[in-house]
């Protein structure tokens, strides 16, 4: 992608963040779960060293050591990722692995409850693995999925993809591809923590000469049920620290991206208070692009863990409680729809749904003509929601 | 349409059942409600005598007579109205407005509670009268929405009917076009009382020449929480029985579209336990295409009523009522991703989002990985929604 059409970009790169979430779905069957013992945080395996290929291994890790860490082991087997450890789709797999099982442990221990793992497999090839804490201490539904697949791209999606201007050609029609991502939404009970979502992900595509195009997309975002300001320009500039260590345009860019993204037109409401959203990036390098989607993956713990350790014990009534579920309510209108993920994923057949639909809220509510009073906190979050504010 | 293309129709009749629905939906704004004193039953009114046109006024009443049942004025002014009392589309009218007026009676009688009456009226022409009673005694959300609208089709609209077959010459590209509809949702809180869902409509196109296409369409279907035999059997024999007097293959064919229609692709299921739908009606006459319609709409209350009397006073557990939650997600992700009336109406700018959206449950629940255990109740239910059975 390039600045100049980022804006134009977020409405036709339909295939691109389809497959994001909708990679998550493209499987058959439901796994049982499998949980690896001995889990050491990620940063700590990263600094592990090397002596086969020192350059990679001194920046990234082990292999094996950081596998230590997952919620499961990765979806493509390890003699595999071992043998191709440098290619970008096993350092993605790696990265989105690490910040499943950092952002998954996190949230346990805020929480004290533990995450239910599912791996699944995909009868075309990958699979996925869905983690999922449900009616928590402090989390009404979380899930944190990663989905690694690949296959042949379909008629539809090559139309879909040429339709923003990736020009392909297919083998005999047929185009190889790679999609990964990790993506994950939390609700949290107390209507003073607010909903968080992230997805980050990498596509590769295999032309008829076996040239590859690739490209990163992602972005994290918030949707709080009132209004905070510390929590919002904490969030902001959380992530404006992300992006300005790699390009000086990449948080206004991507912010006006994310409100433009998360949009319900019906309502005239953004879904929350935004963040970033990104696409079909592929600039300046692979190397480059990688270094800004680990950058963002690596800022979703400090985004979101220092908001709910905050409200953790906020106290709250009923009214509050019931606002919330009418705002759950708008991110089920959202998710069912207008996200592109979703849509793509209930449209294919073989998915699996219940990885598609982890996103949406234990509990929601639907009441006829509401509206908040003027001068209310409700009023105020609205407001907000209706015209997206500055927060950096 | 032909009853040789009933099943094929479904999927191409979206242009129709859009319009139904999103008739509803095509207004700018929502204006004061308006109840009508002195209401009094219809099929009293209908059998009103008349001195002016004998052989329709014998048949259908007097016109300011019936309009006192009514839960408001009609949407056209009732000058224009008689002046035009012949017509299909005052008829039709009428008859949806006796409809709402008849079932939001039964309805506050069984509940105790009133509806509110929200007119609203669209800025290109006609209008709408919704009627909800949200948090009753009884029901937990009940909305019964009348909507006439007029204008011209705009292209895209006027395409999908191609599409479907229908073809439609504009003069100046411009189709005038009259759609009029009543459509109802009905979320009982017991959940041993179904959800209910009705919606008869009708359509007139001017083509270039003058002259006029019109059909109708509608259905009545049923969505309980657990499956009770002879709630299924009263609900399908009482339908059966309107149908049979119009056409033998009527019933068939349309409980045959009607399990077509709602169904839940992504998740396998049908919505409920279907009832009957139809689009495209146009034969074999207007006269007898009406009477058919009139007979539907008419079995509404003996279709529903028996049965909310019945399990009035059921007593139900806490899982009881948490299966009923769960079922309203799937009643949600139905009408959200696959109704085409709403997502005509949310694809289009200026509708009242409230009245289309009314549809929805006041509260809904999705868990993660709910399947509920062999040889339950639950179980039970979830078998009929996908495999569909014959009930008469």
């Amino acid at each position: 992608m390039s600045y100049g059409t980022a804006g134009k970009s977020a409405a036709s790169g339909a295939w691109g963040r389809a497959l994001a979430l909708g990679g998550a779905a493209l499987v058959s069957a439901a796994a049982a779960a499998g949980l690896v013992a001995n889990a050491s945080h990620f940063q700590r395996a990263e600094m592990a060293t090397s002596v086969l290929i020192p350059e990679v291994r001194e920046q990234e890790g082990d292999i094996l050591d950081r596998c230590k860490g997952f919620m499961s082991p990765p979806v493509t087997d390890l003699n595999e990722l071992q043998r191709r450890k440098d290619e970008m789709r096993t350092r993605m797999e790696m990265l989105i692995m690490e910040t499943q099982a950092e952002f998954c442990k996190a949230l346990e221990e805020v929480d004290g409850g533990k995450f239910k793992v599912d791996r699944w497999q995909r009868n075309e090839g990958g699979g996925g693995i869905s983690c999922v804490m449900q009616d928590g201490k402090v989390f009404e539904k979380a899930g944190v999925n990663v989905s690694v697949v690949s296959g042949n791209l379909t008629e539809e999606a090559a139309r879909q993809m040429r339709s923003r201007g990736k020009v392909l050609k297919g083998k005999d029609g047929k185009l190889p591809f790679v999609a990964m991502g990790v993506s994950s939404v939390i609700h949290p009970k107390n209507p003073h923590i607010p909903t968080v979502h992230f997805n980050y992900r990498y596509f590769e595509v295999e032309e008829e000469d076996g040239s590859k195009q690739w490209w990163f997309g992602g972005g994290t975002d918030l949707t709080p049920v009132y209004i905070n300001m510390e929590d919002a320009v904490h969030f902001h500039k959380t992530l404006k620290d992300a992006c300005d260590k790699h390009h000086s345009q990449h948080y206004a860019n991507f912010k006006k991206w994310c409100d433009r993204y998360f949009y319900i037109r019906h309502r005239g409401e953004t879904r929350g208070i935004g963040g970033i959203f990104f696409d079909d990036l592929d600039s300046p390098n692979q190397e480059e692009a990688f270094s800004f989607v680990k950058s963002c993956a690596q800022t979703v713990v400090p985004c979101f863990l220092p908001i709910v350790y905050k409200h953790l014990n906020d106290s709250f009534t009923p009214e509050e409680k019931e606002w919330q579920q009418v705002r759950r309510g708008r991110y089920v209108e959202f998710n069912l729809v207008y996200d592109r993920g979703v849509k793509f994923g209930l449209a294919t057949p073989g998915s699996r749904i219940e990885s598609i639909l982890m996103s949406l809220p234990l509990t929601a509510r639907w009441e006829y003509m509401h509206e908040p009073a003027k001068g209310t906190r409700e009023a105020d979050m609205l407001q907000v929601l209706r015209s997206p504010k500055d927060w950096v």
